[in-house]
């Protein structure tokens, strides 16, 4: 049971934004410091900015910043949004094949299970993800603002 | 987030046997009945055996069968030994290479999550996912004993 690289990814970026409120970086300048895929981290980029927690700044200065504050981007929501949730082959309807689906008592209790899991990250924030700045920000390799 | 085709076929196996205490199926009749790969379900039904859920019988009536009653098969455990858990790369500490680990606030709270996850599965056993058993009979296309 594995997040997508896409939820992890947006994690990453939304981190990055929010230890620095300041700065506006590139997704490149974001790919170089986490060492991971600026084409990767590009579409994770685009889905931030559509979904409203991330927003591309023109100009010489280009770059991203966070489209709200720290403390209303809540993880819950984020993860609910760039995760696939199909915990297994019966939670999508269209392409499930199992012989079982419908009789089984296992869906219902992975759909509990789920809940909690979704309910737990609804009580956090970014704020809470980014608590420990200062050393993310050596972490990173960034200067201090 | 999906559950690996491992503890998924592992469920499938202990229903099948669960709904028949009385037979002991081939793997090959189990899996034909859900249609799936006879390959993948041996390597499967080998580890229910080494866990202890399941026990293989010799002789001319030799198949499988469960080693323990229902409610003595616990969900969250069969899983617990089952699945992979790490949740993102930092779980896994030998080959993470996140430039974060360590300042990062997310793997706490996945963590907490995931911990709320199995704490739900833990109030489950084999006989609440086969509560259905003459709906599933009928599913699986198997004789009633």
């Amino acid at each position: 049971m594995h997040l997508t690289r896409h939820s992890d990814y947006t994690m990453r970026l939304l981190i990055y934004l929010a230890v620095q409120p300041d700065a506006t970086p590139t997704i490149q300048e974001i790919a170089d410091h986490y060492r991971i895929s600026r084409n990767h981290l590009m579409k994770v980029a685009n889905r931030a900015v559509q979904a409203g927690y991330v927003e591309g700044m023109r100009g010489r200065a280009g770059g991203l910043r966070l489209a709200r504050p720290l403390k209303q981007i809540n993880i819950g929501q984020v993860l609910r949004a760039t995760e696939n949730w199909d915990l297994v082959e019966c939670f999508d309807t269209e392409s499930n094949h199992c012989a079982i689906s419908g009789g089984c008592g296992l869906q219902p209790i992975l759909r509990r299970a789920l809940e909690a899991y979704l309910a737990t990250l609804d009580r956090y924030s970014l704020a809470d993800v980014v608590a420990r700045r200062p050393l993310l920000i050596q972490l990173l390799d960034l200067k201090t603002a």
